[in-house]
């Protein structure tokens, strides 16, 4: 299995899928068709069909997919089989709703640090963790490993601070600040912007 | 000019567009070129001359885009060269962080009406306005002609509140919930889920 060769769109839907599938099994379900899942999903059955034909057979004609199975494998393709400690940096509001956030542990994440540049937040808790200072990144990053942030500073900081993060040997950053980020070639980042997602629907009002 | 022709994916690149012009804009500087735009946001030149031909002619060989030209008419094409009400759903520490968003206002929204189920909530104010009760949906978003809505309640939640938000008339849903809404076929639902994101990050590690 070549992953480099998989289409950006692809993977962008299998995270989707692996929501859907454990909800499905939280609530007691162990099989599915691509019909019923792309119903919940909102995606066509072949889409869903060719897709997961990527990565290689996952279900029978006939029977539909095993959920506990296909959940394992989506887990596995996407690197979630295990837990990625992460670095939030920014301790606004929506920072600290990041770091107080329980939903990410069973998807594959546990907030492990936290940064802030303000000597009045310095030192405070936010949940279970102290807040260290932003010139701490490199070192404090870099000792613990971590190699996923979420960075929610202001846009006019997110660049330098993006510095630090790659210095540290971060490879993949969940960007919030409202700016595209300058990385080299192996970093990858995701943006989410609350502003973006609303214009691509006003884009169909 | 039919939009409904236009591919998903060259919609959702636009605004990313106009957030980078916008920021140039503020900078000061007035043209820029493909190959400036699409360093800024990472994106080939060559993809950015496609995705905006898709519109019609917006620069000159040589000469580049005219930035305020350009501004203007992506904001007409995204639809927000107006000012659109949205309702937000939801006073936990995310709904309330975007109740008091400040970066709204200059591209496109406006937070007009909040809502939360808890009694403990209802009445008291986040930023400037008073928190309604979920109940009132219907007649209080109908009543404001709110199209656009972000929904910030617990998973569990998000289907009965988005009923209510279409009875209401919404066309249009930002989706904080980690689960997929099922939706009338002239509702458009984008989804923010930081796991997502994070999940596909971690694919490429």
């Amino acid at each position: 299995m070549n992953t480099e060769k998989v289409p950006d769109i692809i993977v962008s839907r299998l995270p989707v899928y692996l929501r859907a599938l454990q909800r499905m099994a939280d609530n007691g379900v162990s099989t599915t068709s691509s019909q019923e899942l792309g119903e919940d999903v909102g995606i066509s059955a072949a889409q869903i069909r060719k897709d997961l034909s990527q990565f290689g057979e996952f279900g029978k004609q006939g029977t539909g997919y095993h959920i506990p199975f296909l959940i394992d494998r989506l887990r596995q393709i996407l690197k979630v089989d295990r837990s990625w400690d992460v670095a939030v940096i920014g301790m606004g509001e929506l920072g600290r709703a990041i770091v107080r956030y329980q939903g990410f542990a069973n998807r594959g994440f546990r907030v492990l640090q936290c940064f802030d540049s303000e000597s009045s937040k310095i030192g405070k808790k936010v949940g279970e963790l102290v807040v260290r200072d932003v010139e701490a990144i490199v070192k404090d990053v870099r000792a613990a490993n971590i190699k996923v942030a979420m960075l929610c500073v202001p846009a006019s900081a997110a660049q330098e601070v993006t510095n630090k993060l790659v210095d540290a040997g971060v490879q993949g950053i969940l960007n919030y600040a409202p700016v595209s980020l300058s990385v080299p070639a192996n970093v990858k980042v995701q943006y989410i912007d609350p502003a973006i997602g609303l214009q691509r629907i006003t884009y169909y009002l």
